[in-house]
């Protein structure tokens, strides 16, 4: 039987693997750097930078949502923003996927969100018909914006 | 002379009025229902869903940024989101955007993020040239995704 519940302390390992399984099925494995001891400061501590949702099947993880709030200006509320969403392969078509998303779209209203959003990758089209059926809209005209690195430095005068 | 300073409650009417010009500009103008009472209680409580920085000449308000703390699951470390940055029509060019956006990269640096993020119209050519000039990439393959509205309370089982 499913059960979804918070994560704890003792599930970092698990929350490391899942995110490793994340971005190897988006291509990009190498770009995971986080460790236990920095998901374990940031998400446990006192001023938690992020929730995470633990699905499991008779105690066996079987899939994880990792989340956080963010803000609409427009709205002037809270939204609920869906960071990482993955159910591992074996438990796929069971339901899982959904089960977190209504999960989520739950703690939203209970949180005062307007809104859950997160990114999909264009290439993902399971994932996006799956988010489609629960009735979300791909909004194809915001596009995302990123500086980091060297980049960044150079812009706040340490480069 | 520009000064950029955090937001305090007084400021609220002013930072309210920044978010609806930028929703002008951005064609959506009917899209703002936030008011100065959620913008205060969200913003400037025990625990502030966002920050704003003032731009102001001679103590006039020329510009603002609306932003807050996301997080990476991939760096494993939070990420400096930038919702809203709006510079008035009779400041633009005179270096007002680019000095919020120094502060930001240093406020960054200073708060542990890897990484600044926003999202950008995609026929806002001029604000995505402006972000390439600082050394920004647009990743144009992550698409956003939104749920809200019916879709979703019905998710939450209450449609």
């Amino acid at each position: 039987m499913l059960t979804l519940r918070p994560a704890v302390p003792v599930d970092v390992p698990v929350i490391l693997a899942l995110i490793r399984a994340l971005a190897t099925y988006e291509k990009e494995p190498h770009k995971v750097v986080a460790t236990e001891a920095s998901l374990l400061r940031d998400g446990f501590g006192d001023r938690p930078l992020f929730q995470v949702t633990m699905a499991e099947v008779e105690g066996h993880p079987v899939g994880f949502a990792f989340w956080f709030l963010t803000y609409s200006t427009w709205r002037g509320q809270a939204t609920l923003f869906l960071e990482d969403l993955f159910v591992i392969p074996e438990a796929r078509g069971t339901g899982v996927g959904k089960a977190l998303m209504q999960f989520l779209a739950r703690t939203a209203l209970q949180q005062g969100c307007g809104r859950l959003m997160w990114n999909v990758l264009d290439w993902n089209q399971p994932s996006i018909d799956f988010y489609q059926s629960l009735g979300a809209q791909v909004l194809r005209e915001w596009l995302t914006v990123r500086l980091d690195g060297e980049a960044l430095q150079r812009l706040a005068g340490k480069g």
